[in-house]
């Protein structure tokens, strides 16, 4: 087995990207800008991301010689999803450099890990507990009260994967069965003023760079609109939310981008604060507006953060800016969007626009006061 | 054979680039920004652009099969150098619309044809004469003086294929062997001010969008910077600049972007003016501070040009910006430039750092007053 190089990764050198979606799409198109090649290893032939890179592979994510052979075409390997079995990470690993590493992904791809880590490093996070069955469900709500989320421990995006529980539990075993007797984390609810997001990244020397916090806004569990600065959040505030992210990216041993989403909340006292509510280990929707709207864009500042190279400037090009996801049928709203002075229109080139899917998004940069 | 289609590019459709160069490169990273899918045609196997396209094809451009095979396979066709074959073109504007036309192209990749088009236009342009032997070359010395210069008609580029001519010429045929005794055309000096260029967009429907004409600086006759706006152009000479952009393109019945090469220079009378010295019939070099400098970048402008789109913004992001290119061991910089803030370093993913050989470029873009 060959040892992982040392050092950093010049132009001219292959990023390795694991899963072809629209973010593995960016982070290869911010490649590229650098004179870095792609090379994307997705089991869907029709991936957004092969599109924009020299080389592909196909093939399902537990195929040991093929994730072998493309680590060993590659200089360093990322990815752009957080759902890839931990055995994929661990050889990807053994042979070259894998950023975010295996134990950072492991944490965070776990839902109770990830809560339980947040929390050990005293930050706040909403009362949670394991739930393995029905008996633990019924003793979990006991313990935490309701509202609450039950959420499955891995696997969950956009809302799929959870089931919200506002009243009295009748029958916790059809609550565990639809969510497919899956091991589960049930969450306390977080009454909160806004969703708030901190984008960031890390080198491997410590280097540490966050994008303002963002609000968030999500329709049917799906991230609709991203505005950055976060509206009525102080800077005090705001300064309290950067240091969580970067207190868990130190934590993580972290390199690359990373999103730390938050709940935005207010204290009897009056006084405003930040609850974590997951960690993203890669680029994320809510940092998309900084392709635009951003000195650096989240994905050339992933790339910067893998490669070894210094961070960019996070700072925002005009006074604000304003992300739109476009989901499912929005996406034909295109010409509109085209023809509007300073919007700026990204389709990720997916072939149909079933309801759900992010099939693009749109940013408008503020650059008056 | 088939009929071009009517009507616009819709995105999940193929552009087809002729040319493998930095600059197709940036127009199909563009085109993917909006869901296109490109397709490279250029004969040699490690052309950049290969690392940013879904398909690519390798073979001569004198290869009918293959040209056809390839228009068959996009929507639209599209090129990124001037210099490919009038054959070329007319058998792939026979399948598909192509953009800019074979005409457009004719017209520009003959320096003699596009002189004597632009001056038609009633456009100042320098004194010429077409040479096509030792005693023309003798004769039209004598018609136009010295300083001249002597360049081939056709195939020229970054100051490859002509001649300065300061002092009576002794031996015209040696100068024209110096030449291989192509078709030549003799310019005479225009004493300028500077060097300027309008980067310009035009759809088929007669829309005209121009960026800000900027400055130029050539090193060796190679683009070194751009800067935008030209410094000490008044407005009244830039609008000048524009308009006789609008009336070539016009003319020309020109889709896609192009820039203008012009002299800046001052009448007798103290009065400043333009002096056309080259049609590019593509994005150019001097337009790339657009990709971070403008609203929208010139290769998105083409993209939206060529497909029928509504052209995009061409205002500025900030209040002025500068392009240096990296030209040969230049590129060996790029650890000091990424850690500059607010700097965008570009590389193209060239293998071998030639002298004058264009490896990146990188921008920088003021926002203050």
């Amino acid at each position: 087995m060959s040892t992982p190089p040392i050092g950093p990764v010049a132009p001219g050198a292959t990023i390795g990207i694991v899963g072809g979606g629209q973010l593995g799409r960016m982070i290869a198109i911010a490649a590229a800008q650098y004179g870095l090649k792609a090379h994307i290893y997705c089991p869907d032939p029709d991936s957004p991301a092969f599109e924009v890179a020299g080389r592909r592979t196909v093939a399902p994510y537990d195929d040991a010689a093929a994730l072998q052979a493309f680590a060993d075409s590659v200089d360093v390997v990322t990815y752009e999803f957080e759902n890839i079995p931990r055995a994929t990470a661990e050889i990807l690993a053994a042979r070259r450099p894998l950023h975010p590493s295996a134990s950072a992904l492991a944490t965070t791809q776990d839902r109770l890990m990830e809560k339980a880590f947040v929390a050990g490093l005293g930050i706040p996070v909403a009362p949670f507990r394991a739930v393995d069955d029905a008996a633990g469900l019924a003793e979990a709500v006991r313990e935490i009260g309701l509202p609450a989320v039950l959420k499955t421990r891995r696997f969950g995006y956009d809302g799929k994967g959870q089931v919200m529980l506002r009243d009295a539990v009748a029958d916790p075993a059809a609550v565990m069965a639809s969510l497919r007797d899956q091991p589960c984390i049930l969450e306390g609810f977080v009454p909160f003023e806004a969703e708030v997001s901190v984008v960031a990244a890390r080198t491997a020397d410590g280097a540490f760079s966050a994008y303002d916090p963002c609000a968030n806004e999500h329709r049917h569990h799906i991230l609709a609109r991203t505005v950055v600065p976060a509206p009525g959040m102080a800077p005090q505030t705001a300064a309290e939310a950067v240091a969580v992210a970067r207190t868990i990216a130190d934590a993580l041993g972290y390199v690359g981008v990373l999103a730390v989403e938050m709940f935005l909340v207010r204290g009897p006292d009056g006084r405003a604060g930040v609850v974590v509510n997951e960690i993203a280990p890669r680029v994320h929707n809510s940092g998309h507006w900084t392709i635009e709207g951003a000195q650096t864009s989240q994905f050339a500042q992933h790339v910067r953060a893998i490669c070894g190279w210094p961070l960019g400037s996070p700072a925002l090009v005009g006074t604000a800016a304003e992300m739109l996801n476009l989901v499912g049928d929005a996406a034909a709203d295109w010409p509109a969007i085209l023809a509007e002075p300073g919007s700026h229109l990204h389709l990720y080139g997916k072939g149909e626009a079933r309801p759900g899917r992010k099939m693009g998004h749109v940013t408008r940069v503020t650059t008056g006061p």
